[in-house]
């Protein structure tokens, strides 16, 4: 099978998390992804570790959002190899970066510029908080712009305070939406002739990933959601969506009706018409939570599946990752280093005429390929 | 400016959160998507109210996730009802489903039968668990999802249980996995001339978003992230990430030099070498959240703003709304009914060319246009 983006080469400028994992994505799919760093540390992803954990002297975290690209060295404030990063973007299909305004503007790499170089170039940039406004200036961050954007108060039960997502959500879904603004991009030049920019921001994204309780607020008297003070899962949903202690674990418990559920359980505490399951919410998810407390997980699994009632176990990555189910999607995928270090990471989630995409190549050494490339496309001798 | 999908037709099957996601994003960007409803009922989700809103008999929800698209009623179960969408389907570019595995099959819409029909046809489909392994049967659902993928042991404070997050975390990064793959298959196909299959799960699209955490995991012995006891956002960082709380509010902090981060906030319990910052989490982030409850956020941000710190105020729905960062994005967007209705929602998150994309078509009613649809594209007399 061939990929479907074999042939369309992206130079990315971008550093961090949401830029790259864009490029990431497109590499899955099988586009030339070339990181442009600067010959002194390079993308500064390279020196962020997560739990101190290192391969090669770059952090682990690196080599997880860089796998399957290539590294050309380039001092951008040296007109020699400026003059090569332009020779390069005459070849390139796509550049996308996340420098602070006005940054590729004095480099001389704003999207007119580029322009100028190759006319159908599609030109894609991260940003924090989008490109105008108060806060065009402020660190583009995934805790910052969770925090900023009102879904802190979405998690958690209510009587805590704002619980930031424990993942770096705010990046992943710029990074998503930069890929798909790409994409559609390149669908367009593909039958148009035409390029594009293309701006995805952390901000933006999340305030999209809230179009279900901005779009309540904005329609509801902008009453803010209310957490639920035992098991809350969605501040916008009644009982008993919600993850339950158990006597020996957790139960998710997902919409449900409640006269079948009281039934399965055998739990007439939460036997109340399904028109009360949000305005009653408070008292059912607390009878519920007591009534879970005498039995095991099993014991109400076995209960709600005879009834087909949508409801799981909750699990850890140990338990996940030994699950005859998660073995049967085959995730993991190891990669391999050119000294043979191995790398073992998870392969692109999407499916493509029903195979899996699963490159094997690492994440580049800094400059790895800065001569390669340069032989193969800076030669105009 | 031309939308970039312009011209580009989608047959929406899918139901509920993340197929139809998908097809609202491909909307934005141009496409004309045409939801293909039950003449019972139609898109399940009309009907999954969120806080009990509705807007003229069909939930809010339903309203958010599916503006700007056409409804076309068919039963497939009909032979002549079949036979039309068949017709559709030989005019169209894309078709989206999250059918549980072998009903496309039943109906004869599976992808050899669709391909047989549209040689060039993209088919996309969403399931919970994968094409494959012992889950393929289970319910997809987003907090069942949640619950398996391990997602809910990473936010929230370690001596708590499992926090599933408050939103529909697996629908929309499945959905915007589906879209990625949609709009991949249509640049090949615009270059080649070819279709495809594409696939994505609420489960693979979980265990993406989660790359960071597991690919520490397998390459870590296997030892499973630990949230902290005080202000996790993150379990695989080190002090001060996290949320505090402070003398009026709460306040923010991202990674930080600890050196720079006690001396703005004269707080010497947290001068520890930045080599310390992951392994003496537990007592830095203690101390420091015991020290900043002394001061007002705006006290603490001063301080920190003044030394170029990364932190920020925690804004909840009515703070954001009002903000002039947020009112200079002009995110929410007014869709109008045809019988003036109007709901607010927000736009797209991708800017195109310098522009929000910003369609004010609202949800369409249950068939609305399925005669105006059997006129322009079933008229073979």
């Amino acid at each position: 099978m061939s990929l479907p983006l074999k042939g369309i080469t992206v130079l990315e400028f971008s550093q961090y998390l949401a830029g790259p994992y864009a490029g990431l994505r497109l590499a899955d799919l099988g586009a030339r992804v070339i990181k442009i760093e600067r010959p002194k540390g390079g993308d500064a992803c390279r020196q962020l570790a997560t739990k101190d954990l290192w391969v090669d002297g770059d952090s682990l975290l690196f080599h997880t959002i860089n796998r399957n690209k290539e590294s050309f060295c380039a001092d951008l404030k040296q007109a020699e190899d400026l003059a090569q990063v332009k020779k390069l973007i005459a070849k390139a299909d796509v550049i996308t970066h996340n420098f602070r305004p006005g940054v590729m503007e004095k480099i001389g790499l704003d999207y007119e510029a580029v322009k100028a170089i190759k006319p159908d170039i599609i030109y894609a940039q991260v940003s924090g908080y989008g490109n105008t406004g108060p806060w065009v200036n402020k660190p583009g961050q995934d805790l910052l712009a969770q925090s900023l954007s009102g879904v802190t108060w979405l998690t958690g039960d209510v009587e805590g305070g704002p619980v930031p997502l424990g993942l770096a959500i705010a990046d992943m879904l710029c990074g998503t939406h930069l890929g798909q603004g790409i994409l559609a991009a390149l669908v367009r030049r593909a039958r148009h002739k035409i390029g594009a920019k293309v701006e995805a921001s952390l901000l933006e994204s999340m305030v999209d990933f809230q179009f279900e309780g901005l779009t309540t607020f904005l329609n509801n008297g902008q009453q803010a959601p209310q957490r639920s003070a035992t098991a809350n899962a969605h501040a916008l949903l009644g009982a008993p969506y919600g993850i339950y202690q158990t006597a020996d674990d957790y139960l998710a418990i997902a919409m449900v009706d409640l006269a079948d559920l009281a039934s399965a359980l055998e739990c007439p505490a939460i036997d109340l018409p399904q028109s009360q399951a949000f305005s009653q919410r408070e008292t059912l998810k607390a009878n519920l939570q007591k009534h879970l407390l005498s039995q095991s997980t099993s014991h109400w699994l076995a209960r709600l599946r005879a009834r087909g009632i949508w409801a799981s176990e909750v699990l850890n990555y140990q338990q996940l990752l030994k699950h005859p189910a998660f073995e049967a999607l085959a995730m993991p995928l190891t990669v391999q280093r050119p000294n043979r270090t191995r790398v073992v990471t998870t392969r692109c989630p999407i499916r493509f005429n029903n195979q899996t995409l699963r490159s094997i190549k690492a994440a580049p050494a800094l400059g790895a390929h800065t001569n390669a490339i340069a032989e193969e496309l800076l030669c105009d001798l």
